[in-house]
């Protein structure tokens, strides 16, 4: 309901100075420009601009209108919303700035209490505003794009105003642009849910700064993404903060490389810049979905073709060679000269009907088709877009165009345009657009679920940590295999012990100070006999002299498999994140790591071992055994699901996990608590 | 003497049908619109171009002609370039196609014949003509750029096209245009020396889809690069048989990774796409040297500010706060809601004169500065732009600007550019141009020079392979340290060796039947008696039973070094290439390597060692000590001389090395022979 409020009022208020040169009369300029009628202008003075009329209060507007644009002073805000509220304004766009972005925040919880008590729904304060084309609402500050099925939601109003002004250069259609500013109401979760239901909207795109509510984004846009593609350009990529914070296992989750995982995780698209972005809306926005990676390259010359073919084989595209059949159906109609193979080369001299031909013959064959055309101010484009658009007509398969140099390539880009074809500026930007849209399809097919959590168990007792037995145990418990294992507190039980698991063995310090064991002496390794054992104990004891000595854990030593890393720690918006990695130095230097926001499925678990680089060394190189990835993906599973049985958890490593050709055993863990 | 006669001739001959529609007539056409005087139309009806005269020979234009442009057809070819050289026609382009790219070479060859004959040099046959802007020659069907001081050399005239085309759109100039087709006479190599003397050139753009002669070519670059940037796309980078090249060390030399490696150790710049070519040369073309890393970037919007920082960062550059110093000059006249960081946000408030201010203080500690301009409809940039140029022209250091959005772009770009100041379309866009500029900057100070290399030895006697004693041997002889060995053909001369090297050993069969000893049961280590080293010796001559037995090679067992590859392979365009890579997994699995055309110098073997991802291991992580990386070094730089010394040396493999804490050890030998 306040939806219609916002995109499709009955009324329009501008609040603020109607002044020339004033940001309410510039705003009601824009919306008569853009076609909106029912528009009020309310200022103190009751000004009015052009045809719309003034008032100096809302008592006259009551019922007359729906959604109020407010330019005023921070200051005015509050009473103005008071103001809309009486009136039955449903709906506010707050351009005004000077609330929580500079510090007051306590103005803005006012705001907020005030739209809340009058049931006002409303996006900003500090934004750029909103446009929603189809009706005809130019609320906004930057450029007007032309319509179209294209949402943009912006945290920043000048990127905002860069995407529409490119939009418009590029003939792209906007269904709704929303800019929500400071957004403590309207949040681009709501937004997302709305344009996941819009019917003007087929592609969503997303720039945004910070992220708030990690989780529920993450599970509106795995939502959203499933019906339609939602692109996203997320700044603060690098900063050196978030680098720093790499330093371990547990912290790996730096939180753009968090943000990161959980956007690929919930199915949507990130790239890097405002260019990308826009050619994949041009994409989507267009061409119907793209049901495989075979494309073929159709070209009247052979440089910019094999550049093309070189970045779809980069992009993961498949550039295949025509079947004996296809070379033979083009070979009917192709003269000698032409090169019938992937990209077809039809030189220089390659005419509109040929290119038509081929098309047609290319794409009973081929998943999408890149339509290369090179001309010289001497060739005329016009019967190749001709022949492009009446092949294209005939199939449900993406045809993509570059089209560079000659006499007419705007008429012949406005043609392919208004054929609903897109045309890039080069076959490489192409090419990306086509591998982002074959992604897409394959991530909606993949349909991975998310297990359910349940638990509000507490495990740590309001200790910092656990000792390693109870983590042991607190493992097994959840379904993780553990090594046999014994606690000794004595000389004599650590005898008994190394007797009960057989030599040779393991014996490592249990103290509540002892965070890094081996550091300090308390780990011995290769025990195979009694007297290595008392040795072993007594080393131990004297080496940790001083800290809060509880016993010895015991293992049998483990030998023969591939050791990795397990970490849980807990990301500020996205709650609990887990990391995988390859043990030692894989992960040090290499930074090789797989991270996913938990719980993860089996199924996700698998991906996540076979996504990182080192991937082959668990499937056995150099005729060693393969490692049992699938105890592997089942502990990983029930490893991700700890942080939410055990609310009082808030990093857990282990580190490392032995894998075995058959089966795994956790060597170490450290389970660490809330901080008090 | 000729490149006068082909870029500034004295009059041009055009040659073939000058009916009109056809390509001569076309050429002439071209020629006229360029501004170009003396021009002659020859064909066999004697027939004029407008206000061009025709004759039926060559024979009145004797000494009036330097250059002939031919579109007459393929067959006539020769005969026109003969009668050329009897009017004293000193270069030619020929247009025409149909020699050797369809097959013809033997036509080409005839061409070519004649050309030496008269001392005519030519480009062609089957290229798309030149441009010489200053002398206003435009004799191509491609479109005519501005004059400027790029210069583009290009094997594909449709990327030429295509590149000049995009150059006129962003008001780039062209100094010179070569599309050298088949280029059997003049090449890349002589036409980038030419440019390199060439005062209308300042840079040098170069698309090349193959290379011949690449150590010609390599050191002609190097050459040209030390004076003037050089920037390359070239294509066929993703060939599916290359990357089947890549099975084993001594063949990861695929050739487009060798290339990519020549290119780089030649300081040119190698980029993925005409976009970016574009882009650097818009940079180089305009902009002084970049002598540092650390950029402003001076905003009046957040968004778009932080996108670019997150860019430069991932390119190298530093994007670091300013000093306390410079935040007080910029606090001292900038207002207080203006973010004083890097970026500098100005705010959307932000004036033509706070840009000036602030750029002229910032430019004072940064190396170079990004100024960012996101208008609206309803904000002017051109007091902006005029702020940008009046602070950049009081500094020497590079100014790159980015204008998004706003009523009056178009004057402000062309403002910008007026005073040679490069503006691009996105700030991702501008400082991947800056960092490129820094690295040229940073490769031109390092001054690694070429060893000199010499010698026509011969080591292998005509046989495939040397056995693994005369490998370590010649190894030993060039300096590069092997262990203690003792070749051994019988049991007893197996046991005196182990006594002489002292026990644990390795045994090894010799034999020039077997390629890969451990395979096949030829491998005994960790030998610590005479009873062993019997058994061995027995275990190793029954596993190689059928083969060419020679005896055994005996070390001492070698421990505690880190494990590297060294390889050496001949590349059929760029002869001697060296390998380098961590042994075993990294190479397998991580294709961690380093290429470098051989051979190299000590410093260069350092910047190899470093440039692989794994060098931290090396460096000595968790507490392992740091290899000998100085002896490595020496052993690349001396191994790389190798197949210099010994031109009969076809491949090598060094697998492994052991890199000691101090020093280094050859621990298994490959010298194979040139194929008979």
């Amino acid at each position: 309901m306040e939806y219609q409020a916002l995109f499709s009022p009955r009324g329009v208020a501008v609040v603020g100075s109607a002044s020339p040169g004033k940001l309410a009369n510039v705003l009601i300029h824009r919306l008569i420009e853009g076609g909106c009628e029912n528009i009020y202008a309310v200022n103190p003075k009751g000004a009015g601009v052009g045809p719309v009329p003034g008032v100096s209060s809302f008592a006259p507007l009551k019922n007359l209108v729906d959604l109020a644009v407010i330019a005023a002073p921070a200051a005015t805000v509050k009473n103005v919303l008071t103001d809309c509220g009486k009136a039955g304004v449903k709906a506010a766009v707050i351009i005004t700035s000077g609330f929580s972005e500079i510090g007051n925040a306590a103005a803005e919880e006012e705001v907020l209490a005030v739209a809340r008590q009058y049931g006002i729904r409303f996006i900003g304060p500090n934004c750029a505003g909103l446009v929603s084309t189809q009706s005809k609402l130019v609320a906004t500050l930057e450029t007007s794009p032309p319509q179209g099925n294209i949402a943009l939601i912006s945290q920043s109003g000048a990127v905002g105003g860069v995407f529409m002004a490119l939009a418009k250069e590029q003939g792209l259609g906007i269904s709704k642009f929303v800019s929500f500013g400071n957004g403590p109401d309207l949040s681009v979760i709501e937004l997302l849910q709305y344009l996941k239901e819009d019917k003007e909207t087929n592609v969503i795109a997303l720039y945004l700064e910070t992220v708030t509510q990690g989780r529920e984004f993450m599970r509106v846009v795995r939502d959203v993404t499933l019906k339609k593609p939602v692109i996203v350009v997320k700044s603060g990529r690098t900063d050196t903060g978030q680098r720093a914070a790499l330093s371990h296992t547990g912290s790996m989750a730096g939180s753009d490389k968090v943000f990161d995982a959980a956007l690929k995780q919930a199915g949507a698209i990130r790239v890097e810049s405002l260019e990308e972005m826009l050619d994949l809306c041009n994409g989507f926005s267009y061409l119907p979905p793209l049901s495989g990676k075979k494309v073929m390259i159709l070209t009247n010359s052979g440089g910019p073709g094999v550049m093309s073919a070189d970045k779809a084989d980069q992009a993961g595209l498949v550039v295949a060679d025509p079947s004996p059949d296809l070379k033979a159906a083009l070979q009917a109609f192709l003269p000698v000269h032409a090169g019938v193979r992937n990209p077809i080369d039809l030189t220089v001299e390659g005419t509109g009907e040929e290119y038509q031909k081929s098309l047609e013959q290319a794409l009973k064959e081929y998943d999408a088709a890149l339509v290369l055309y090179i001309g010289t101010p001497y060739l005329r484009a016009m019967p190749v877009a001709e022949g492009v658009a009446i092949a294209a007509a005939g199939s449900r398969k993406p045809v993509v165009s570059v089209l560079q140099v000659g006499s007419d390539l705007s008429e012949s880009l406005h043609f392919l345009r208004n054929h609903r074809l897109p045309v890039f500026p080069s076959g490489e930007r192409a090419v990306r657009v086509l591998a982002y849209m074959a992604e897409y399809e394959a991530y909606k097919t993949r349909q991975l679920t998310v297990p359910a959590v349940a638990g509000d168990e507490r495990c740590l007792a309001g200790k910092p940590s656990l000792l390693e037995p109870e983590a042991m145990a607190l493992l097994q418990k959840n379904g993780i295999p553990i090594p046999e294992y014994y606690f000794a507190k004595t000389r004599e039980e650590a005898l008994d012990g190394c007797h009960t698991l057989g030599y040779p063995v393991v014996m490592k310090v249990v103290s509540p100070d002892i965070l890094h064991k081996s550091d300090c002496g308390g780990v011995v390794l290769n025990i195979d006999s009694d007297d290595k054992a008392a040795q072993a104990f007594q080393t131990i004891q004297t080496a940790t002299a001083g800290c809060d000595f509880c016993g010895v854990i015991i293992y049998p030593m483990l030998k023969g498999g591939r050791e990795v890393i397990l970490g849980l720690t807990r990301d500020l918006q996205f709650g609990p994140v887990l990391a995988f990695g390859l043990g030692g130095i894989y992960t040090e230097v290499l930074q090789d790591i797989a991270l996913r926001v938990a719980p993860v499925s089996r199924e996700e678990a698998r991906e996540m071992i076979a996504s990182i680089r080192t991937y082959p060394i668990l499937q056995g190189v150099r005729g060693q055994a393969k490692a049992d990835l699938d105890a592997l993906a089942d502990a990983i599973a029930a490893f991700s699901q700890l942080p939410f049985h055990y609310e009082d958890i808030r990093e857990a490593d282990l580190n490392p996990v032995f894998v075995f050709p058959e089966g795994l055993a956790v060597a170490d863990a450290r389970i660490v608590g809330a901080k008090a």
